[in-house]
């Protein structure tokens, strides 16, 4: 995780949310008045986002110390510890809304992440993202997929090529879309085909396609799709994937089971900051 | 909604996703190349976000039409058309999923919370967000409440104080904490007070607060607080407050009732883009 | 004061001043040498503003030394020493000019503010300031008037409303105005509304004003106006308020006056730094 | 003056302002809703900042119309109207103080710069400003020196050389540190040296100072200085120049007359916009 | 290429060359002047950098006009003129600069990378570029590269991997290096490894790596290479390659160039601006 | 050199060249892994830009430690270790290449510019650069130039008065164009005028320009215009000046000589960094 990218974002979230400043804390509390506070969980999960939280504090001030009581992706049960802020006391309220804002809703993301990947492991399919993340928070979100036990796909429209419905039918056909992309793209970029039916598939492993997408298919179609790319081509399957579903389709043999709502749709996991 | 904030947020959201560039659709389609696309709903709900969106594809070149099929606002059903982009295909296409982005977060936040105003509606009540919104996209997740039908608390720590649990501690007690606010902050400024038992909600009128937050009270204690109270200052509940007891602990007479899951938890409304 | 937001507007002052470099200095002094400057006031008043000063030489060199002489909101005299700088005289130099220019500022509105305060304490009455702050300096400026002795009126255009002349006009009336801002705004809004003669005070206090603008009356309205609204609302003054005619205004009874030269008109208070 | 850098000073006084948004106006008057304002000076002096406050009102919609009713520099009267706004009445009352701020600020700057130039116009004096400007403002605060008929001094550290009496201690002289400028400074770099007295008159002289600042001296040595350099480098006074004086100091025969309270010091022009 | 992006650096590079303002062009050129200038080659090359060009006066005055005389890309002699740019005479000098330092640079890495392309045009090998680009202007030289009719390499460290000398070391070998990216990277992450001995070329094949980057081999090594690897992976060649050598080294069948001096040692192709 | 400015642009860098992150150290060091690596030259040459690497790896991490083995300025020959770099495996990993892409162009220029300034040391003449600089690097490039021995010619538009071809067309003349400009320009700016003939030295002449350009003049011209001008106005050269014809110009007594592709056409010095 680059951490200039990081630091830019937190410190945009504190402006966010201090604007002119804490009226609150500043009101009552001294400016140099120390306190000791700690964070809880208040929820089971994985808790994910600790060196996100850590910045916060220490963009205030630096010389906050922010001591983790678990790891990064560690499991924590209602009531856990899971870190101690140090320092100043206007820097420990100041933040910690902010730091808790990231905290709770990375950890709320590892956690489902987590549950998706255990629910598939008997069958060594991997878990991935998707750019369906919150606008400004990709850096994060994906980082915490990768917490859970998942993997990420593209991170951005400059980093591989997925050619989807709507592309396909621009350039005219698989071939001639792939065709064209070959022409442009170095040999360092990734090309993958969203298909939609097995003539698809064929035509997408004809032209060499590194990567074929299942787009919402059955079952049925997935188990006939891998028989037929025979690992010629990684085989990712996306659509209509849900927690309960997730290890029927993992069974059809697929390599990667990609899933939106690991990122559009999470709950955070639920903290709290006590002097 | 400050239209030179929001352009800010549209802006990095398009740097993050676009990167150096669209390869998959710069390699397929033409510059000059045009196109139509419609936005569909796939799942019902309430629609926030089409200045937003419209946002995104005019950033991108500002001569591409957004034609909206419904109002910000409006109710659509399961494969409406929301909305109509007409431009160049890369514009299209390079702005879809951030497009789609903005506007399936922030119809899922007034949707969830044009049910819980719907649930509340026979009292009188009124639901508020909190700061428990996604880092960086505050000024959009409370203009989606609007759109919702509900309130927004403070905007930030600058804006109104809450005096809460850590800083009574902090303080050693909510008149001194009141006291200490009244003599530094100005007119403009509301002092609301957190409380979780009636000899506490005593002690905030006591020193004149002008709105009172009942936190995680039972039902039957909020009633007496809220008698207690006797419309001598704003009556706020929070805590554990969920779609199934809202109306309960609307019944209780309380002015307002503050949701964290608003924004802390929301589901994204499924929408598509196609050419 | 949030600091972060400081060290923002200390930043851009002081790439605005250095630009590529500082050639006198560069020129002159090798990067190595130290030295040791005082900031001495050449003129009596109020110093304000020396965490700023700080934050300009360690944004230079972050282990310069700030010694303050003298405690911010504290009354100098001329030829008396407010700051010791310690380190790299290329960072002393370099810094000076942009010290002083936050420096003197900050302190002319501080010691403006606080002739003000005095000439109204007999009565009660808090002095506060405006919007007419300068561009850019808005966080120091209303810092400043408290310092000062003052209090902060709004601090933009979203933190509390104040309808005024031009909205009463687009609004088509005092009740008509207020009645659309409460379907809108939060509990944490305070409603103020101007007016200019004994008419609307009384329409104003009819739709349950919060606080009251009478703008540019003369005293004796200002008397019967403070004695319609009976405490009902918060009265403020403003208009045609000098430090002449501010202790009679004062004892009208108004709660506040409002005071735009605090923070549009104002001298620097002088100072230097000599090595 | 460079557009892109006003255009960034602008945005950010919007950016301070509006925060989250505008909260009366937005509660009042509709989306659609248009108007015309009218900018009237309510004191006589020079106007001065018209494209700055058309930036302001072009930020927030490019579609708004400024019409300026007298010329950048033009002097008016009470009463007389400046500048026609038409628009959108959100748009105009959003931007109503900040382009009131810039205007006012920069019509006050550029009065008090006309009635010295007026003053020594008979002596063929030049008025020049100082870096003593407001931080983040000198863009405009210059600018505005030039529309009073005065001209600039350098416009930061990086654009010419002056040395004062701190870098003369450090360098161990006149004569060393003009030699070490001369060493390193480039041909388009003026370099001027602040003396005190006669005899560091003739050091500077002898060194090949392009440029003199007598300073604090009084009128008496001032004439002797005149003298003394005899049109062999540019002569400049500084110190204790009041509205009062500068005739007497313009006649001693100095070049220039340098004026810190020009941009240090200045009162706003009183303005107002009605609808 | 991302206009977003492309936008932020032309807006840099003008900021930092007009700095406060064009003070030789705004003494001589009224506001309102117009003019035509034409921007013509004085060397033979590629043209590069046309969208660049335009936007750097766009920027300055989006009514400019800029008429392009030849396309990007095209091969220009000297005399010939390349565009046109008409509109405010400030605007035309004001941009001059800047937008010949963009074309100028661009048109020499294009027609660089063209002189190389076509060099190895009988063998079917594609040139490409490398992580040596001027930092801030990777988009643009990289954009460069390809109008040359070059590929890109890797555009960031986050775009796909590749294990060099020193990350085979700190990781302890090619084999152990390659595993532990598996684990992490997904599926859209191209893996290369760098060798420089044929055991090394064994070793990468043994784990799969789908690019062999050979480093500094001499010529009858690549063949080897080539020929042990046998279309089992991507073959790049790289160090040591210059124009004189270039198509012998595409001679020994391997299927990439990559060249660090395309981007960190080319020279301008001379144009100026006359109006 | 600002250093502020300078850690913008080595920010820009970093977020540039980094991304997301990087992908192929973070998967093969761990966290906390440490290492040492050396910069060593791989062509002699001039070393310039060690401040500049220094902040590459202090901004990713701020206890690295960068050790110089060479004085800024100083002549490496090829294996000589320029510097060491000691911290954490991932920030030496990470900060390599950008660290080098600076460094390597700054040397480049330095070195080339040694060349011409060693060429003509003989003739005291001063050799001086251009604004063909790097867009958004010509605080880097000025300084390399100035490390090598060289001087800097205007910082950009804003800093002197360069009246070129163009201008003087626009203003009918150089008589015309030096009188406008004098009537607005400081006394800290200087005025030089571009010729290209010998009547327009002695209209230059005559309306008093501080500095005259002599352009792509023959030897046998600069000669008779260096004797008219007889040292009443600096006198520089510039056009078609190569390494082969510097000591030629040089020796018509000119004082400056200004070259373009310094900073235009530069080679970058070879280094390399090794773990």
């Amino acid at each position: 995780m680059n951490h200039l990218m990081l630091e830019e974002i937190v410190r945009r979230a504190l402006l966010e949310d201090l604007g002119w400043g804490d009226v609150s804390t500043e009101s009552i509390v001294s400016e140099s008045a120390t306190a000791s506070g700690v964070i809880t969980a208040k929820a089971p999960g994985l808790v994910c986002g600790l060196p996100v939280a850590e910045n916060v504090f220490h963009l205030l001030n630096p010389e906050t110390r922010f001591l983790t009581e678990v790891a990064e992706g560690a499991r924590v049960s209602v009531g856990q510890a899971i870190a101690t802020v140090e320092g100043l006391t206007r820097v420990i309220l100041g933040g910690e809304r902010v730091a808790l804002n990231f905290l709770q809703r990375m950890s709320g993301i590892a956690t489902q992440t987590a549950e998706l990947v255990e629910a598939v492991r008997p069958f060594g399919v991997r878990v991935v993202d998707t750019r369906k993340t919150t606008p400004g928070l990709r850096l994060l979100e994906k980082y915490a997929v990768r917490v859970g036990g998942g993997f990420n796909h593209r991170l951005g429209l400059d980093d591989g090529v997925l050619l989807k419905e709507n592309h396909l039918r621009a350039a005219g056909g698989i071939a001639e879309a792939v065709t064209r992309v070959r022409a442009r793209a170095g040999h360092m970029v990734v090309i993958e085909v969203e298909v939609t039916d097995l003539a698809e598939v064929q035509e997408a492993l004809d032209c060499g396609a590194d990567a074929i997408l299942l787009d919402n298919m059955d079952r049925d179609m997935m188990r006939k799709a891998v028989s037929m790319i025979g690992g010629r081509a990684v085989v990712e399957a996306s659509g209509g994937i849900t927690a309960e579903t997730v290890s029927d389709v993992a069974r059809t043999g697929v390599d990667i089971l990609s899933v939106g709502f690991l990122t559009h749709s999470y709950g955070s996991l639920d903290m709290s900051l006590n002097l």
